[in-house]
């Protein structure tokens, strides 16, 4: 079935807010198997939302409103769907006498606009409001389902849960089975060039690439009446996915890769000790955002400056004088030092300049060395990057988890 | 002028990310006195793309697209906004050569789809992406304005800020002075009542509030011909909020709460060091952010184990088994313990229950101590914190700073 959001406010056409009401529903609707083509925002201007919702009716099966359900002039929603669908709303006894006690017991008056919010089409399945004063409804007519929401998320999202999810699987019978394949190592023009055969032939399952900083993610998904078959419907081509990119696809259940890292630490009974520089306190948040985190991260330490390094690290002035603190030598130092001084068995360190200053002609802005310190000895990395500092800071943590991720594969 | 913002993107569409993007092109077109009517969220399909282009074109004067300019098949919003403009897009050979170089200079190949993302109708005026390899482009055709930018956030803000505001400025005759208003310790409905007068007679300049995790913002902007100008007209307004909201305003020039202690630091040529536990990295990432944090910042230990806090904190083990880890007495023992071997003026200490495990019942998960020592002594803050772990972990961060800001002020 075919689905569309349509938010109606002024505030959201303005920027004053940001539509999370709409994130949040497309987030419930589509693994329900609803295929949402369309979100519109459209202000509190009878003319123009009586064409956005005729539009909207006409081209989709499920159309979910959020917003305009106040008791002022300006609230038009309600009235403005109904007469879409054919359908009168009046004043329901049920809700009158609802709304009356609710005024009367906060000492207020029930004055006539807020008749507006107790009238419905008689046909209308009410939903109550646990936070706020106008309840949501669902009107159907003519095989077209519209679902009406209150605008603040406060009141939608619990909503939503209650009242509209469990309407809506029973509507659809329907559901998606849908796996993250994440990706390190490999751009996105690269990736969506290997597979080009496979994403121009899919059907059901469906593949689709998105990317955040440094990564890649692939989403495939699968239109399923179960978990099982799903599962079953995905693998052949999770499988083909693997075969083509090889080890730079890191996780298939969408585990980032500071995830990724933790859970091997765990698994294995590792520990782990971050000495950073450039990333400065980064490599440490990203592990200790995740919770149980102390069963292997044993420390962390920002040594930023060169005397942090040799008073905390022990990285040898030498060192420093004759190769920088951005030099292969000193990230092996790092990484040795805090290894040996917390008893971890692995540890990582970093040292570059993320700048917009500093950097050398040897080593620009850029430049990280990342130091991977084991059992086995001690690896070093040398990259170059580009962009900005914070860029610079983030896709550097990457490589570090990576090279950690690698080792523990091994 | 009416203007219209349509985002092209199936991750919008599924709710994968928020379309802060549509918000942030709207702050930018209703102030300059665009009349936004539509946001609307559309898939890389080109039947569906195609129709609300058309649609767009048809009913608005300007038009912001936004994602779809990538370099797979996918990406199609540059080619069906040309066509239904009646231009054609060709290989431009300046940008051709520009991608080429970009590329080899990272040592990637040049693969035929990156040719896509080069190629512009010829009339387009390019729009430089100087966090990504997607340029924009504005397109103009029978007095109807298109402009397409990339998706990432990243990338669209500093676009549309550096070279869209600019273009719009001259198309609308108007010119923007706004200034950022940023607060720390009061709630945004606290604020909006406290300042509903202003807010109501608002004329010119307008204010806003905007909220982010623990934070308020409030935008003041001023419509006017120049910046002398815009910055009498907002002189007064700016000094009303002031008056009436007092030292909860931390920055009257849209500096964050690091970046408000990186510059009193570094201008007192005074230095820190950190030393936490929940907040694990976050506060030295926040500071390490910042460029030429070099000058105040001598370094920063995450201690997120017990063993960690005695050994590299100097904490008493007699304090950790009486009191606990989470303590007044912990976090005090952890920020003088970090002073005085690292010599720094000032230090600030977390510990704390980030959850969703832990807490006790006197301590439960959302409890946060901190600590800030400095040649006056040491003051420590008692804070209990709601919601997911990351909110805690980063509202923390924000305590510690603010301690730190209101300390230096004195």
């Amino acid at each position: 079935m075919i689905a569309e959001i349509v938010s109606v406010g002024t505030e959201l056409l303005m920027g004053q807010v940001v539509n999370t009401d709409a994130q949040f529903i497309a987030q419930g609707l589509a693994p329900l198997g609803f295929q949402v083509y369309y979100h519109t925002t459209v202000g509190d201007n009878v003319k123009r939302l009586t064409a956005v919702v005729h539009q909207a009716v006409e081209r989709s099966d499920v159309v979910v409103f959020t917003g305009g359900l106040g008791p002022t002039d300006d609230d038009l929603t309600k009235e403005t769907v109904a007469a879409a669908l054919g359908l009168t709303v009046e004043p329901i006894p049920e809700e009158v006498e609802r709304l009356t006690q609710h005024f009367a017991s906060r000492g207020y008056e029930f004055t006539p606009n807020n008749l507006k919010q107790a009238s419905f089409p008689k046909s209308a399945l009410i939903l109550p409001n646990a936070f706020g004063t106008a309840p949501g409804c669902i009107m159907t007519a003519e095989n077209k389902t519209a679902i009406l929401l209150p605008g603040p998320p406060r009141e939608l999202f619990p909503m939503f849960q209650n009242h509209v999810m469990p309407y809506l699987e029973r509507l659809s019978g329907n559901k998606l089975y849908s796996r993250e394949l994440r990706i390190f190592g490999k751009g996105e023009s690269s990736v969506t060039y290997e597979l080009r055969d496979i994403i121009e032939n899919q059907t059901n399952p469906t593949v689709a690439p998105y990317v955040k900083t440094g990564e890649v993610t692939l989403r495939v998904t699968a239109l399923c009446q179960n978990d099982a078959e799903g599962e079953a419907l995905a693998r052949p081509m999770i499988a083909a996915i693997l075969e083509r990119l090889g080890d730079v696809v890191y996780s298939t259940v969408g585990e980032s890769l500071p995830e990724t890292c933790a859970r091997m630490l765990t698994d294995d009974r590792q520990t782990l000790a971050v000495a950073e520089s450039c990333t400065g306190g980064l490599l440490a948040s990203e592990l200790v955002a995740i919770p149980g985190c102390s069963k292997f991260l044993l420390e962390g330490c920002v040594a930023y400056s060169d005397a942090a390094k040799v008073r905390r690290l022990g990285v040898k002035q030498e060192t420093l004088d004759a190769f920088g603190a951005v030099s292969e030598q000193c990230a092996r130092e790092m990484a040795e030092g805090i290894r040996a001084s917390s008893g971890a068995g692995y540890a990582l360190a970093t040292t570059g300049f993320a700048g917009p200053d500093g950097g050398t002609d040897e080593n620009p802005v850029g430049t990280v060395y990342i130091a991977l310190a084991s059992h086995s000895g001690t690896e070093v990395k040398h990259i170059r990057l580009f962009g900005e500092r914070a860029r610079i800071r983030e896709i550097a943590c990457l490589h570090a988890f990576d090279l950690l991720r690698r080792k523990l594969c091994l």
